[in-house]
């Protein structure tokens, strides 16, 4: 892994080690330039539902995105089409803004160091800088460790129409959505110098969304993020100590308790968890132990996609206007048929902010039981 | 400590445990009652400076917080009035809708388990459950552990006049203010039930801020937070490998870096650390070693008050009407003269939010190099 040690601003992506937390972080100064539908010098007016005249992800503006890396169209068929005029359900693009710096790029300019590994044990291994801006290390721990953050960063536009939530669209394009977290997951999960890949959604201004149209991100890299690893540690303890699964276990603790459901498929449950650090965030995981998204067939891909709208309602009935995100957590390279590893979705609304306590000491205060949430939510399924 | 399995939804604080993340959550269902200036019933002409008619922190409203536990008034004898027409600069009084639960609030209650401890050594050490409403716990490892956290949630109210912002507030005041800080940290430094207490800070509604008018906020708990336990044993592990404390060793590395330093004065150094989550994060230390911030004389309380309002103006400038947080972090109980934990304080504006990615990775992007926000910062504060 290329690590360096050095003072000068970043052009572009680096991960910076902070020692105290032992925790890295990404430093993006690229993304500072990326268009804002919620800038303050908007048109309050425009606010909820951005600027659709000058939406990139509109149909009719295709060329303002980077070439799509796959396109959905209406009847089903996966294809690679860049024509403009070509009609669409759903279009897979680079982020023209992207976290992390593109592999290929990184490649060509011939930087070093882009095998996959953990960001922890890169420490061990640091290799000689080869940026000419870097000085020499200090001799003891370094405080000062920066290395290169390799990978892709991708948008799933879901709608080729100015929508504003995936509660807008049929059936047919939430499962189309769906399908191409699985196409990208699997795409990525071929590419050996991938080790992780993470599926996520952001929806208004509260949750870190910059642009109103309905759309997914993919981030992939070359590094597991260490509270990736913790977890799956975790879940490999859990393991190791029961001889089952942590959610197989917890699935059957909830389905068993019944007060924290909040809704359920053939092979899915959707649940708000006992410790939840947030106020009304569900957990969707399916019924049997599956460690891989990617491996999951058009049936339950349909399932799910149907079973997220419905809970996204039920967000959207509870709170209105809320902003929410989702998380989609699949085994990272090495797990894929882990017994220990689940893959799951969370779901959750932006209700409440974090504030200087839960930064100051990264504890979580949520002020809504997860049982009076589940009700909620629940009788807004009409479950 | 007191643990209990539940299934009922709680009516006051407790911690319950995340066994994934190896995290415990203070679910606060009373904290959902309390006023707020930014609900979205607000007239938006009001929105920016709250509801001045309303607000329980103006002078002639004394008698809608609760007793004060300590008054600061203007010719700077510290009191225990709760006249209300008796003028003051600054009024300490417990928080109407706390966070965790009064101490001695439990004590009558005759809850059992309100010595310190660690949350995480509390786990290994539980008893039998006191509460009416607990079930047995399971046998193996139990996914849905919870016990009480007790303490105190204080306010300090940091003017008698509906003003905003500290940046508003003369230097007695701004003084006064880090002076009602130490005697609080003092006073739960006293109290053997309390292992840490922590000082914070949110203005704006994006740092988690419920009412505009100037405060700050103390919570002390039995427990100690286990991210707080997890900074100092790795404070500890810097001291043991490099025989220096870590913050003294950063600060002499910043002061020869010379990219991130804010500001300086005699006795403390303000600089945007090399891996900061957040855009704009500036680190305040003093230049010599001190582990508790409650250990400090009148002049440094003083310089370091006079410090923050200039950090704080030059926040204000750069980023005019954003959010922002201050917290203080000073040594628990235990390690009060230990060589290796420096207090510090870390003060944030709240320019970006957390996103999908961040709070599913706990990996954070930060767009701004903390050498480029030290500059802007720095030409602020007029060094």
């Amino acid at each position: 892994m290329t690590e360096r040690y050095r003072s000068n601003e970043p052009s572009t992506s680096e991960l910076r080690h902070d020692w105290l937390c032992d925790r890295w972080v990404i430093i993006a100064p690229q993304r500072t330039d990326r268009p804002d539908d919620f800038a303050p010098s908007c048109d309050p007016m425009n606010f909820a539902r951005g600027h659709q005249d000058k939406c990139p992800f509109c149909r009719g503006h295709e060329n303002e995105t980077p070439p799509p890396l796959a396109v959905y169209p209406a009847n089903g068929q996966l294809g690679h089409q860049s024509g403009h005029a070509a009609p669409w359900l759903v279009r897979v693009v680079p982020n023209k803004f992207p976290a992390v710096c593109g592999l290929h790029t990184l490649k060509l300019a011939g930087v070093a160091g882009v095998t996959g590994g953990d960001w922890s044990e890169a420490l061990a291994e640091s290799e000689p800088d080869q940026c000419a801006q870097a000085a020499q290390p200090k001799p003891g721990i370094d405080l000062f460790r920066a290395r290169h953050v390799i990978g892709a960063h991708e948008v799933i536009i879901e709608s080729p129409l100015h929508l504003c939530s995936l509660t807008e669209l049929d059936r047919e394009t939430a499962t189309t959505i769906f399908q191409a977290y699985r196409d990208r997951l699997r795409h990525w999960g071929q590419c050996p110098d991938i080790v992780y890949a993470v599926i996520f959604k952001n929806v208004g201004l509260d949750a870190g969304a910059s642009l109103v149209h309905t759309h997914s991100q993919l981030i992939a890299t070359n590094v597991l993020p260490p509270d990736i690893r913790r977890a799956i540690e975790r879940m490999e303890l859990y393991y190791e100590t029961e001889h089952s699964c942590l959610f197989c276990r917890m699935l059957a603790d909830e389905l068993e308790e019944n007060v924290r459901i909040v809704a359920q498929t053939d092979d899915f449950v959707a649940f708000c968890p006992f410790a939840s650090r947030l106020p009304s965030l569900v957990t969707v995981v399916p019924r049997e132990h599956h460690s891989s998204f990617e491996d999951m067939n058009d049936d339950c891909v349909e399932q799910l996609a149907w079973l997220v709208h419905r809970l996204l309602r039920a967000i959207e009935v509870c709170y209105p206007q809320a902003a929410y995100n989702y998380v989609l957590h699949t085994a990272p390279r090495g797990k894929r048929s882990s017994p220990a590893f689940h893959w799951r979705m969370e779901i959750f609304p932006r209700l409440t902010r974090v504030a200087g306590f839960e930064w100051g000491c990264d504890c979580f205060i949520n002020p809504l039981p997860p049982e009076l949430a589940a009700r909620r939510l629940r009788q807004a399924t009409g479950q």
